[in-house]
């Protein structure tokens, strides 16, 4: 093991000073060609690699955007991540993932020590204060999924409400006159949206709703939620997130209820295994990939001209119909 | 939008240099106790949050940790970012994730630059030349999940050879004698051992592997390779990890046929789907948590002594009977 080669050994091989070394590694027309392909071949030599740190406290740019999520385990938030991950490494930024569990508010702290260029929240609730602290201290940040009613930052958001609303419409179409929800957190706009939808549309055909409960948007909402529902008898069951119907899924093979026989069970994302065979879920797509590439260019426009108006970008949400759904 | 706090802002506002104020923050003896008192109700008021950058160019600790994996869409790889997330998280460490796509090989330099302490590699290719580089460089770093043949750097892996031998000896007792096997690549440590020991177990008892295919460890290689394995009309199918046996899983469903009344498909990792009713899918369990821990005690016991001789840490990897084999 030895210590890392410096630029102060590229400068004392080459003879010159250990700026000059900087310079010329940056291709600073202030150092004479000559010399710039000297220290190259010298830094080669050493295998001497520019340190990203030293660089930052000049330019202050560290090239790393942080990822907030309040969940690592969740298929939602990983494929989340990794779509911001590769449209991150295509603009050439480093991702730093950072989670918010949801009993322990994310202090502003945390994204100021000066390690990030700027940060994209995932999972922020409706009446979090972390928004307008960073945005009152300049800091570049966008919303992804979530939204807050005031507009302190740049956003992106799939159509929630509209989405919930048209699987209501298929639900009251197919002829469901018992209908159950299992709903998300109402503290956070994607629960509360795709409620208020989803409750709009069967109260337009005056189709009540016989029984709900609302939940984490985890398995566990699901497969517990499905089992106190079934009580109720319910010919059909709109879930706020796919994640929520595939517990749904589960509870109801476990029960012997077969589905989408004697139950249909809808959700909303359209998540990776919601397309496999196993499960076939008809839900409600929210466009992932176009959500992510678009809360990154809105970093990457408020990182160059920080003075502008925040805005929200809203995308659609469309049904899918696959094997999860049937006729009353 | 305003310009962030500095410690110059700090300094100007208490009435002394800035190095007087980095030190006060960081409660150093040299500075008078009423001084630290004076800098530190001045750093509160404006605000000021002391920079990492400008602390580990002194120290040379950045407090960030990179995991390297190969792909972000893939279950396994998100339950062990989601793992060293938390173990490094509770070690006071950062994660910073970076991909290798396996048509790119990984440049050391991506590692090198300054912006990280250590790294933790989940998709190391027997090949690889990047692990040997970076322990010649003196960079702290450790392998999971898979090894290299040369003990370079600390290594912590699950028993992989006697986890797939003890599930092809589960298939030679329920008496299966057309046995099929969907491996992992061959440039893995991962697809190499499972695949020796599962043909192992086979030829102990004599019985021949009558078809087999070798791909990534994707979904696409169970899902494809099981309908031309099905030609082939085995009685039971080994995969070599869990997404894989998911793929199979599921073509099986898409071609009717029967698991596991007419088919058993078992896998290796045990992945959190593995275990819905809609799956109940039969495996080896990896103790991904533990693997995860012991991978982050070694990185950490390795930033404290530079100097240990690596070691290679193998923890047990074992059946976990569910619902996809049945008898032949």
């Amino acid at each position: 093991m030895t210590r890392p080669v410096t630029s102060h050994d590229v400068a004392r091989l080459v003879g010159v000073s250990q700026p000059t070394v900087s310079r010329a590694l940056r291709d600073d027309p202030r150092v004479a060609e000559a010399t710039r392909r000297r220290v190259r071949r010298a830094a080669d030599a050493l295998g001497y690699v520019p340190s990203t740190r030293g660089r930052s406290l000049s330019t202050r740019v560290t090239g790393q955007v942080g990822v907030v999520v309040s969940e690592l385990a969740n298929p939602f938030y990983m494929e989340t991540i990794a779509h911001l991950y590769d449209a991150l490494d295509r603009a050439g930024y480093r991702t730093v993932v950072l989670t918010e569990p949801p009993d322990r508010p994310f202090a502003p702290e945390r994204l100021l020590d000066g390690a990030l260029d700027g940060a994209i929240l995932t999972t922020t609730l409706l009446e979090s204060e972390l928004p307008r602290a960073l945005a009152q201290r300049g800091f570049p940040l966008v919303l992804l999924n979530r939204r807050i009613d005031a507009l302190v930052c740049d956003t992106c958001v799939s159509a929630n409400a509209a989405g919930a609303a048209a699987i209501g419409e298929l639900l009251v179409e197919l002829g469901h006159a018992r209908v159950g929800a299992l709903f998300g957190p109402a503290d956070t706009s994607t629960g509360r949206d795709r409620e208020a939808g989803f409750r709009q549309a069967l109260a337009a055909h005056g189709v009540p709703l016989s029984a709900w409960r609302r939940g984490p948007f985890r398995f566990e909402t699901g497969y517990r939620g499905l089992r106190e529902l079934l009580a109720e008898a319910p010919t059909a069951v709109f879930c706020a997130n796919d994640v929520i119907a595939v517990g749904a899924l589960n509870a109801a093979r476990a029960c012997g209820v077969a589905v989408p026989r004697e139950l249909t069970i809808v959700g909303f994302d359209d998540i990776e295994p919601a397309s496999w065979e196993l499960l076939a879920l008809t839900t409600v797509r929210q466009p992932l990939p176009e959500l992510c590439a678009t809360d990154v260019e809105l970093l990457l426009t408020r990182l160059g001209d920080p003075a502008r108006p925040p805005r929200l970008v809203e995308l659609p949400a469309d049904p899918v119909l696959r094997g999860t759904h049937a006729r009353a």
